[in-house]
């Protein structure tokens, strides 16, 4: 056992109030615990940044418990067993925590990481991004909760991020007509030039609602919503009768507190009979096999493209995040904790 | 062919502003036009006075076409076939015409019209409540939109209607636990002392949310809403993971003009993954041999108890109307327009 090694976490010291700032979190450097009988020590080598990381830092009601004060923040990680006194888990073993952190280091049970089945024609961060949690949340939207056949409208907010740019080209291998939204022209040119989306609405330049009837004359078949406020409502002015909004994120929420306002027009909910279905990717870990295969196929014949936007340095996670809500990402955030 | 039969018409002279008043509609008396071939005239014997009949008489975006200025108003009716140039329909048959109007006589095609099929059991009114459209739209929401299961938590807002009163009924006889919101102590008795529902909120009286949590601890798996506003804020609060809200009515908006805000706390339908569906009785026209049989078996086995408010006289329609919108009909309302 290596006892000079040096944990830095990022612990959560006060609620954020709007975008993160300094002092929201401290970068601790404490000894690694090292690992006991059926325990591992694993090395974190990505760490994902999702918009719900705010969410967790926030004690509004949510989906799991709020990171707590003083405690390691949570994240999604992907990591290499450094030290092992578990049997099935060698050193080198790839693996991913069921509940990661923003450290360095873990020292976790055998019973709580799942071995990662790398594929040697895709890079590593493709595990946390495009065959990883967020393709698994945008093939639930689109597959299990939004029931996608051929000849689907189908429209997608925040459709350049790592969810939904995967969603518009499930939903087009599925025969679906798709049409994104999202903040400027390269983005919108991305989604139509090089992911096939048959169009894209600049939200910064365009009436979303405006371009939305113009778009989809008969009307929104299925809508998957990762934004919330008043592109919901422009989505919703445009339904069919019968369509299906998944709710996926209400990013444009997440910094504020307080409550979120529903819809603006919510009698069109009845009117049109419009089934709204919130979901989470972890509802689904459960079939995650099924889409990984498919996820898989379709980006190994080239028919799913993405982009990794990835962060050097665990010491940049904080300002890394704000990239998320000012929608300067460009394709899935991970920061790069340490090489393999 | 009897040339001195004089119709009265209740026509929609503007657009209502609140709660109906006098001058919005106005009584017009009219020669009845003689049924040419494949024709008949029928005469209304009950006229069903509908929450979403006050939606019909505006012009806010709905499921129907508005009802036009100068033209007779909309409403469902049951009718006795009175003269007949139809030889499928003769004179004496008990008919539902697929469009009724608030009048005392409508000239239609024979395939305008679609013959009750009476079970001499059960009061004809009964055609227009427990076993006529609102039972229907219970049974819709209940069983096919909400897929009712034993042992799941059912609430019910507007409980002491003519749906919500059903829709319990149903649920119950399905093996659901039961709780209805409505409105005074003498409603609530009824619905757990006549009726079997478990219990029953008293929303003049009580803080509904906080009555429902205490009701339901492990929170409510099916919702059936009626009403919007602030009695759906609360169910939404006190919803469970995955819990379903069938949204069949949203009457608390039905007097105001614009547009109806969302759920306050919108963010619950994604953390806690609720599923919201707008679903009208229409939908299910298709579905309704299978709905009435059940209806028709629970009432004849004495397991499906319903009350029916009838006003006597079609002159007295509007002002009954406005009974719905204060709470103040008991049971399903309608009108007397003529003795079979």
């Amino acid at each position: 056992m290596d006892g000079d090694l040096i944990n830095s976490t990022w612990k959560l010291l006060r609620r954020p109030v709007g975008m993160l700032q300094q002092g929201d979190l401290e970068l601790v450097h404490e000894p690694v615990q090292p690992p006991a009988e059926g325990e591992v020590l694993v090395r974190t080598l990505y760490l994902s940044l999702d918009p719900t990381n705010r969410l967790w830092m926030s004690d509004t009601e949510q989906y799991l418990e709020p990171v707590g004060l003083g405690a390691p923040m949570r994240g999604v990680t992907l990591g290499i067993v450094e030290q092992s006194q578990a049997e099935k888990f060698p050193v080198g073993t790839l693996v991913i925590p069921h509940e990661g952190a923003w450290s360095r280091y873990q020292t976790l049970s055998a019973t709580k990481i799942a071995r990662l089945h790398l594929n040697a024609d895709l890079p590593l961060s493709a595990y946390m991004s495009v065959i990883g949690p967020p393709g698994l949340t945008a093939y639930s939207g689109i597959v299990f909760v939004g029931e996608a056949q051929p000849g689907m409208t189908v429209t997608i907010s925040a459709a350049a991020g790592a969810v939904g740019s995967v969603a518009g080209q499930i939903a087009k291998s599925r025969g679906c007509r798709v049409i994104g939204i999202a903040g400027g022209p390269e983005k919108c040119r991305w989604l139509v030039d090089e992911l096939g989306f048959d169009a894209a609405i600049d939200y910064k330049s365009c009436n979303v609602a405006e371009e939305l009837r113009r778009l989809c004359p008969d009307g929104i078949d299925l809508h998957f919503e990762n934004v919330g406020g008043s592109i919901l409502d422009a989505a919703i002015g445009n339904m069919r009768i019968g369509g299906c909004i998944a709710l996926c994120g209400l990013i444009s929420s997440y910094n504020s507190s307080g409550a979120v306002v529903g819809p603006s027009e919510f009698q069109l909910v009845l009117m049109r009979r419009i089934a709204i279905r919130g979901f989470l990717v972890m509802d689904f870990f459960k079939r995650a096999r099924e889409a990984y295969a498919e996820l898989e196929k379709l980006v190994l014949a080239g028919k799913l493209k993405w982009k990794d936007h990835i962060i050097d340095g665990l010491q940049n996670a904080p300002d890394a995040m704000n990239l998320l809500f000012s929608g300067r990402n460009e394709g899935k955030l991970m920061v790069k904790v340490s090489e393999v």
